[in-house]
């Protein structure tokens, strides 16, 4: 694979020799951890090939959109509104922030004691081995949490960033601010591009943007059958890619998946025998490709039904009404669907908890694994909280705080076939 | 002492046994690193009868307060307006945050990785040895950080808080958010009190707050003499006091003794020979008895000329301007007041590395020390981004990262001896 995107890639100023490692070490672990999976979903071919293609061809898409005048928006979070990004006729695309990659040379921009998927992201830009970071005429960063907030100060330096302020409450205060935020966003966007987003182009953006959220609903609801008919790792793959494939091809994608898998569950057929422990993964986002406790997971004896997370339920769970009248109008109506995120960086995050407990009832979760990147104060706090409501509801939990590293491996899995083994 | 407040601190339902444990140990701490130290001002004395009594006099004059019908307001921050406090007629003094207690409860209810100063007010609570929390009618809790906004969800449930919403950058709509929070906190402590504030009310407030404020701004300024004519534990020490002693009192105190310190200063005489190096602290605030670093500092070799702190500088720096008209208006000017404080939750925190170097300037310091908390990203991320700033103004700079714990005590020596040798 290496070579035909060589010239690509050095006009992206990758670092080629670090970058073809990298493609190399990642193609080993998808091996290990996708490929061998048995019983796979047909309509899984395409996720392998957009992810072998990852840093090629959907990298060359993006230059293709780029010579003909399009804008990339890379982003880090759910919270960017991509029906703005697609009113203006521009690329929204997730930002590299999966791997352990340039962990160092991160520590001397953010400090020890930051998530490893802030410090991937700025190892990721300082080792020159994100295509799309790369690609991006704009960074949109939000104040999520105090690591983020602060990292994109000093990334700043490094890429052409711009901050939402996602407000830390929902009254009514905060949710002017967050509309305003929006209005900004489509101000920078037109900026960007030279060109008034219209009530017609924010309408196409939320059809689009509906479309893929509705797609990937329907394959949450699949997941409720048992037999699971889909494993956790290729459900969570599938939200992975969502942040950066073209959504209209991906949600054509998704959908015949789902058509795939409702023959299945009508067959009584799934990837693990029926009975088998049902886990809700719940917590921080997992960026491609950090698979390793879903890995851990799925070869402990269990079954993962849900993603309670922001690469899951947390991105897919709210449309957007249908909108009419002005610019305006919209741009409230959207503004608001956001605002119903579950996010922890609301205090109180008062929908979380009936969020979580609903979607283990409706998956028939037997547990629920609380999963917490090391140094998350956000989710680190709330895995505390949820531990008695869960208890409370009979639903066991098990929470795990961890980084990118494979050095805990070994100790997880202790853990997680230990948690399995109490779930009935 | 004990014996005189054992009823009252009954009362408080403090745990009596620890509570006697935890003032003989201040006691011993306080004779160590305050009362070993020479040449001290007469003004002093105020002050140490003042600690002795931080448990005793001053709580009996809150239970007083309390008995006429006043509210005793409680606060972690900065940002909490007392001039409104002071308008309705209520007490506002500053929570226990500063001692190794409870620690180990605390991380029941936080994350390990959490800041001392927030697991010491969870701590505190938990063990029954904050009399300040347990005479409070109102605790005023604030999103300045991730750490904190998510452990006052857990504290809500041991004591009556309130969380006033800070946002997180300083544009128009952030601000129009943060006079939405004024207003709510006025409305609030009408509630609680049953009187509605007035636009005399408000500026009584502003007068008494601007008067301690000026007196320390004072203070601050007649630290600029070489020799130095108070230690930097002492002025530390009279900005933690300013926390929770009557202010008005306070301000004639800290007149009388800024009285004193002309005297010295014109006199020549200091608390160190003339040319002892000269440090700024900078960064994270220290609460009473946080006193491990400035003592090791002047213990060192050199002297603390100034605190760009919460506890310092950054709550002193800004009087409230005069304000006359409709209460909605002088609102604003209190609202507008706190909004140009240099908190690191703000991104970008534009002012702060200005006023660091003003402050350096000014004070004549050598060198600085950032001081961060461990697990504070919002100041460890500044802490680096300011390294290269003073580097560039030719300002030696040694950034430290610690908790409460007396066990790095020998190690932050050796780094501080060794900063203060190269100083020049």
């Amino acid at each position: 694979m290496a070579g035909v995107h060589d010239e690509m890639w050095e006009k992206l100023n990758l670092d080629l020799t670090a970058h073809e490692g990298l493609l190399q070490v990642l193609g080993k672990f998808y091996g290990d951890i996708y490929l061998s999976q048995e019983n796979r979903l047909k309509g899984m071919e395409y996720m392998d090939f957009v992810l072998s293609e990852v840093h090629g061809l959907r990298i060359k898409e993006l230059q293709d959109a780029k010579a003909e005048g399009k804008k990339i928006i890379g982003t880090f979070c759910v919270y960017v509104p991509e029906e703005l990004v697609l009113a203006a006729n521009c690329v929204q695309i997730g930002l590299c922030a999966g791997a352990e990659v340039g962990m160092e040379s991160a520590e001397r921009l953010v400090p020890r004691n930051t998530c490893d998927l802030i410090k991937s992201f700025v190892g990721f830009k300082l080792s020159r081995l994100c295509p799309y970071l790369e690609s991006s005429d704009l960074v949109v960063g939000e104040t999520t949490c105090d690591g983020k907030k602060k990292a994109y100060e000093a990334f700043a330096t490094y890429a052409p960033m711009y901050v939402m302020e996602i407000p830390q409450t929902k009254s009514e205060a905060a949710k002017a601010l967050w509309r305003s935020e929006v209005r900004r966003f489509k101000a920078r966007l037109e900026e960007l591009t030279g060109k008034a987003i219209t009530a017609e182009d924010l309408a196409r953006g939320i059809d689009i943007v509906n479309g893929k959220r509705k797609a990937l609903q329907r394959l949450s609801a699949l997941r409720a059958a048992d037999p699971a008919p889909i494993s956790g790792r290729d459900s969570l793959l599938i939200n992975q890619i969502s942040f950066y494939d073209d959504p209209i091809r991906f949600t054509t994608q998704i959908n015949a998946l789902c058509d795939e898998l409702e023959v299945r569950v009508a067959a009584g057929e799934g990837v693990a025998p029926k009975g088998t422990k049902r886990v809700l993964l719940s917590g921080c986002p997992m960026a491609v490709p950090n698979w390793k406790l879903p890995f851990v997971v799925e070869s402990s004896g269990a079954v993962i039904v849900g993603e309670e997370s922001c690469i899951g339920e947390r991105n897919t769970r709210d449309l957007v009404p249908d909108a009419t009248g002005t610019v305006d109008d919209i741009l409230d109506v959207i503004a608001d669907r956001y605002m119903k995120i579950d996010c922890a960086c609301f205090t109180p995050n008062a929908e979380r908890p009936g969020n979580i407990l609903e979607l283990a009832n409706r998956l028939n979760a037997d547990g629920v694994i609380q999963y917490t990147l090391l140094f998350c104060q956000p989710y680190a706090n709330e895995a505390m909280r949820m531990e008695p409501i869960l208890k409370d509801k009979g639903i066991p939990s098990l929470a795990l705080e961890t980084g990118y590293s494979m050095e805990d491996i070994g100790q997880l899995k202790t853990r997680v076939e230990a948690f399995v083994e109490t779930l009935e």
